[in-house]
């Protein structure tokens, strides 16, 4: 890590958006994984519910794109983009009582989607979380972090755990 | 668990919001938790930063205040509040190399906060991560869960491990 | 109509909000209906998909909802509110090949709740129109009005066509 | 329609954003309508208003403009666009006893802007709606459709009625 | 000033939202002012478009009242309100080359609303400049301050210019 | 200013956005300014928390930064734009008793993006108030300016005071 800073602190130690303007516009893709524990019962009323009418897996889906595309409302260094493509997918796995998201970004455009994908995943577990809670209050969030992502001068990137 | 149900998802599987209109106004309070784990060297540039100027730690702190107030626009079955209280605190827990985020969030109404306090620590330990990711790809963000609540008809609740 | 003006009109003829300070704080529920019509085979599709996984349907309805939140933020002179319910059905209707959009919103407050619920049922027909538009270019949105209406100073409300 | 399906429905019947890394960045322009019908005193009252002040109309037509720009915040599966231009206008028919309402859209994009045009007029014809309530509760807001289209490969397109 | 410190800085000069949870329910008014400097031909312009249609003032009004709407949103320890009223007039002072322009906010709640009221001004302001900025490039916005408030514990003020 | 009109304004007398289809990508910079007058006291406490912590001057200048990116949503006809920077930085001037404030924002675009650096200013100087204004009432922001812009065709211009 010679040589390298936190690219948001400047030489005065105050936070500060990382000026994009002369770096090149290239395909980049982010993919974020995150996870949400919860009791077997729990997982099996999401389950059940999503083989009727898949609405609570639907619901963490859409809550999980829209949140995607404010990310920089929320984040507050990160830019305004315009991303060509949000999708987010939930997996049940039962033997381990949770579910596992995943969120991938797109963008023609100057900086990385890291983030659009992280905050998609995020808002897809808290969605998750939501509307479980009632029954079950010792639902947990985690494992949120990055999968893979290209584009960039950093070349492509695949997590270890991946 | 008998007898009750997800309480977002109606008799025909459909995604619903919960009617809060016949629930008591009484003050509540949500405490949830996170934590974000990094290199031991990008805890140590975060730890510096903020004994300089305290503005990653800082960044993120307010950053989790300002996504607390916005829950209800990105979970879609949260109601909207007018949360009297929203506090953010950030502990680096160097031996451990991570950073422990705690969110608390107040309000006299009818509905609960836990979801205004989880969304304010999912989104400061984004911030987190946002602020460290150009030195630090392997980042982890976890343990997003329901510390302590206490209002509303089910009583006080502290989590086991808290 | 004697004696009465729009009330959103000043005696100078400039826009203005409505003072509510002095209104009773009462039960107020408003429901809105609205139209979506379109091809047969467009209709169908839908309908195939619902069977499915009802994601048209579902989605159409979760913009609904969160577009009721956002009212205020829509409507220059609607105020702020703290809904305490948001119901949005959509009914598929074969004969006349079409959908039908019903929204409902509830507030304990000093101001009706009929921009929500007429907000709610446009955005969610506006979902809809979205999701087939690639298959159907001649897809026709109407007959948004105000189907019920209760609480506040001027009583129960019924629209003669209800 | 052979070939052809909801593009916003994936093979597993799950909502979806369609990804448009791949089109072509063209002059993208939409035209929608939309109209509201209301009692011939009220639309008297707003004419005689607008020739005063204009404030209904131009309340109508700032609001339609402002939504423009938030359509991918309200329809889930949208795009974030940078418009270049929005333009909305309002024309009371007395005869009819309504106001028609058209919004533009224009943009140098990958996607077409058709559901930009219909969120403006949509959002116009629900602010004349609050804005008229008062004095009339039988509005009805309607005829809202894409006019004309042009930009994208599917070239250009005006609506049989237009 | 003994004895008092800044409520939005805890003890560790952390920033902070105050708790407002044990303030007691109040009608409080805010009424804040600003100027907007001009050149008289641009200030001509103004008045003269506004004698025809007044869409430059009306266009200002609309965007501060819709701003104070957002405070909570922009400013970053504030807590969100339920505003009951919420007012902007714009006054050309033609002797000074000047418009004057004076936001009124009013909530029954805990907290004041002074930067509700100065929210509205202020962006009323920017809004007026972009809409001069094109022929006239010297243009001040200044004197936002807090003209008159009431309600609360500290009682009535009214700043000493007023 | 012969042949020049207020561009937002049609030939109607109504308000409209300017349409920047055709305006050529350039690289486009504004600086704003802005000043915060408050009492000595007010800015030795001001100062004193920053020299802990920077807490009062850093929540300004991240409300600066976040405000920059809503600025069309809060100013009616300014386009949505993607900034490829921002910054805002404060400097206590001792001697005059206030606190100036300087924002720049940076686009390749169409439109320039003076709205972008003056709404920035303008945010960070009301967090400013927000956040003193329990122990100083009567704080003023003012001289609120374009201090330098470049690109577009209307080429390179320095405030004369700058």
């Amino acid at each position: 890590m010679t040589g390298k800073g936190l690219t948001h602190i400047d030489e005065h130690g105050e936070a500060r958006m990382v000026d994009v303007s002369a770096k090149e516009v290239t395909e980049r893709v982010a993919v974020a994984g995150a996870s949400v524990w919860m009791k077997p019962e729990t997982l099996r009323m999401v389950i059940e519910g999503t083989a009727k009418k898949g609405d609570v897996l639907g619901t963490a889906k859409l809550a999980g794109i829209m949140a995607a595309k404010r990310t920089h409302e929320l984040i507050p260094l990160c830019h305004p983009l315009q991303l060509s493509h949000i999708d987010v997918t939930l997996q049940p796995v039962e033997e381990a009582s949770r579910i596992d998201v995943r969120a991938t970004c797109r963008l023609a455009g100057r900086t990385g989607v890291e983030m659009e994908a992280l905050t998609a995943a995020s808002v897809a577990c808290l969605t998750l979380y939501d509307m479980v809670k009632a029954v079950d209050r010792g639902v947990v969030i985690g494992d949120i972090r990055l999968v893979e992502k290209s584009g960039g001068k950093s070349g492509h990137y695949t997590a270890p755990e991946a």
